[in-house]
């Protein structure tokens, strides 16, 4: 991508991606501590590549990706010097997906998760390669602990290279405490939820805008947009978009855990019902279901032992109780208040057609 | 304390310890995210109050007190505006005791140690309090890799709070982002070495070096001195005092955790031993061993159920090799290696006496 495509025209989101990806293989390239390399012992290298692997795996790079958007939408391609360049808001997004990797890592050791997109998560990975041991899982899960917290030391690690100006501290740091801290009390709840099925659908509605909603979309927006020096009613903006879609990506994401193709999601579509996961959609269906129906999800939903005949047989209820159509409702709902609030905001316009595309992708998907 | 005792006259180390007490406390307090109170149900309370008891349980609270001694040493109390007041170093060195917090709590899951300090660690006092749990155990260890993300998260926003200068924050960043990749590298190597004993004295010292030497007294001293704006030669200094003293610092750690009193160090006294933990002492001892000596060793280093009588037994072969008088030796040599240094130093002396005084009770202390 030429440097234009960016600033100039309609966004080129396939080119953004390949950016941050350049920005974070350039970073992670770079030796991660001035320890001599005789003292290493090839051991931090390992660790190192584990870390550039899972980092640099293709995803859609969500949250950089929205990250630059924001910086667009606010007027970052106005490049009124002071350090507001390109590479300064690379970095921004980069770093998201560093702690993105460091939420995912330590998420998967909470969850005890066998899979990470389509591929095994970082601790079976570790274990499967220390299989000898007898330890393996400790040690492999042990690995992980240490990988995710790596990944977090890089994130600052890259955000303290990325040239920020003392205006633009001002208003992206505060940002970046607020979503990391959101995250660990998001990741906290969620701790506590899963288990057998409620009908709290407030506090699965709770978690969703704390896990994604605002993780995923709109502090990575209000990041870049604050990095451009949004103002208030910019930021304002952000957040009116971003909630709700947020919420409607979640939404579909529980849909695709549950009816969704497991060779397009890359995820078993038994996982989500099988660890009990507290879903607004189960949460409905708990609240919608007739005494017969209530006590099969009550026996099967949060079940490790639950087989693909138990996993069918929750989806039909969750089909004839109505939660799967009211959860579709509740999508395209959300996708029109997404929608309408960039009809109202001030965002530039290649900004503001790149978001409709990304609100449409997000609702309608198969992974 | 009042402010002058900071920097007129001799050093207060226990008012500066008790300042920086009252900066982390202050910060702690306020809350750590925007996050509406209504969504909390009280849950991150009970994180953020657990994380508040760590941090505030009573310690030595050295990496704090050396960043403070290292600000003094490089001329801190100059005072000479632009930012480098009194605050800004507090709240500098109130974050090493946030991401130490972050380091214990992690390393004790790694570990898996029963106590920290004397009590119980993360991990385990969170599955005690969750005992009635069938998964007590997991979800206590789950419990702690989120409070030990939320160390760290919460280490990054009181440095974003500091109040750098443009000159400290290219100081004191470079220096940090080192810091917490050697000790990711420490960590690492640790979980690679720990299991039967080996001779190996070299990587047995180089863990010393990345997990006491430079985290505990080379960076906190370092960072310090950088945030007053101490020179190549000053960092120089730091570093001739604080690798030999590091050093002996930690052999004497090693004494203590299997020669110690128990009731003194907090410490159960055959831990390390049974966890095989590979210090420079066992390294000696296997290294000078006789054969039978060796297969003592072999038999019983590194073995979970090896009972008091067996570390008897152990004990007497690290004192009939020499080992533990080789290691007496070591720490002697180093702390003179260290005091040589502070002579040639170009520190204040006022921070040259509090160090000669940190110097003296680190190699001579029974906890």
């Amino acid at each position: 991508m030429s440097p234009q495509a960016l600033t100039t025209g309609a966004l080129d989101l396939a080119g953004i991606r390949e950016r941050v990806d350049a920005a974070l293989a350039d970073f992670l390239r770079r030796p991660s501590s001035r320890v001599p390399p005789q003292n290493r012992r090839g051991h931090r290298h390992d660790l190192d590549r584990a870390l550039t692997d899972y980092v640099l795996a293709p995803g859609k790079r969500i949250r950089p990706l929205l990250c630059v958007i924001g910086w667009q939408a606010a007027g970052g391609d106005g490049g009124e010097g002071e350090g507001e360049g390109e590479e300064t808001v690379m970095r921004l997004a980069a770093s998201l997906e560093l702690f993105h990797a460091f939420a995912l890592i330590h998420d998967d050791i909470l969850d005890d998760s066998d899979t990470r997109r389509g591929l095994p998560s970082a601790h079976r990975a570790f274990a499967a390669r220390h299989r000898g041991r007898p330890d393996a899982d400790a040690f492999g899960r042990n690995l992980a602990v240490l990988l995710g917290d790596l990944a977090l030391v890089r994130c600052d690690g890259i955000l303290h290279t990325a040239g920020f100006t003392e205006r633009q501290r001002h208003a992206v740091l505060p940002l970046i405490d607020t979503m990391r801290n959101e995250v660990v009390l998001g990741q906290y709840l969620d701790l506590h939820t899963a288990g057998s099925p409620t009908d709290d659908i407030d506090r699965a509605l709770t978690v969703i805008r704390l896990k994604t909603a605002r993780y995923t979309v709109e502090r990575p927006l209000q990041l870049g947009a604050a990095l451009a020096g949004g103002d208030a009613q910019t930021l304002h903006a952000c957040s009116a978009y971003a909630l709700p879609l947020g919420e409607a990506f979640q939404l579909r994401d529980d849909l695709l855990g549950t009816f969704g193709d497991p060779s397009v999601t890359g995820k078993p579509v038994t996982e989500d019902l099988r660890s009990g996961k507290a879903t607004v959609l189960m949460a409905l269906a708990v609240r919608l279901a007739a005494p017969r129906q209530a006590e099969l999800l009550d026996r099967l939903v949060g079940n490790p032992r639950m087989d693909e005949e138990g996993a069918m047989a929750v989806r039909r209820v969750l089909e004839a109780t109505g939660a799967r159509a009211t959860v579709e409702k509740m999508i395209s709902d959300r996708y029109g208040m997404a929608v309408a609030a960039l009809d109202r905001s001030p965002f530039s316009p290649h900004a503001t057609e790149a978001l409709r595309r990304i609100a449409a992708g997000a609702v309608v998907r198969t992974a």
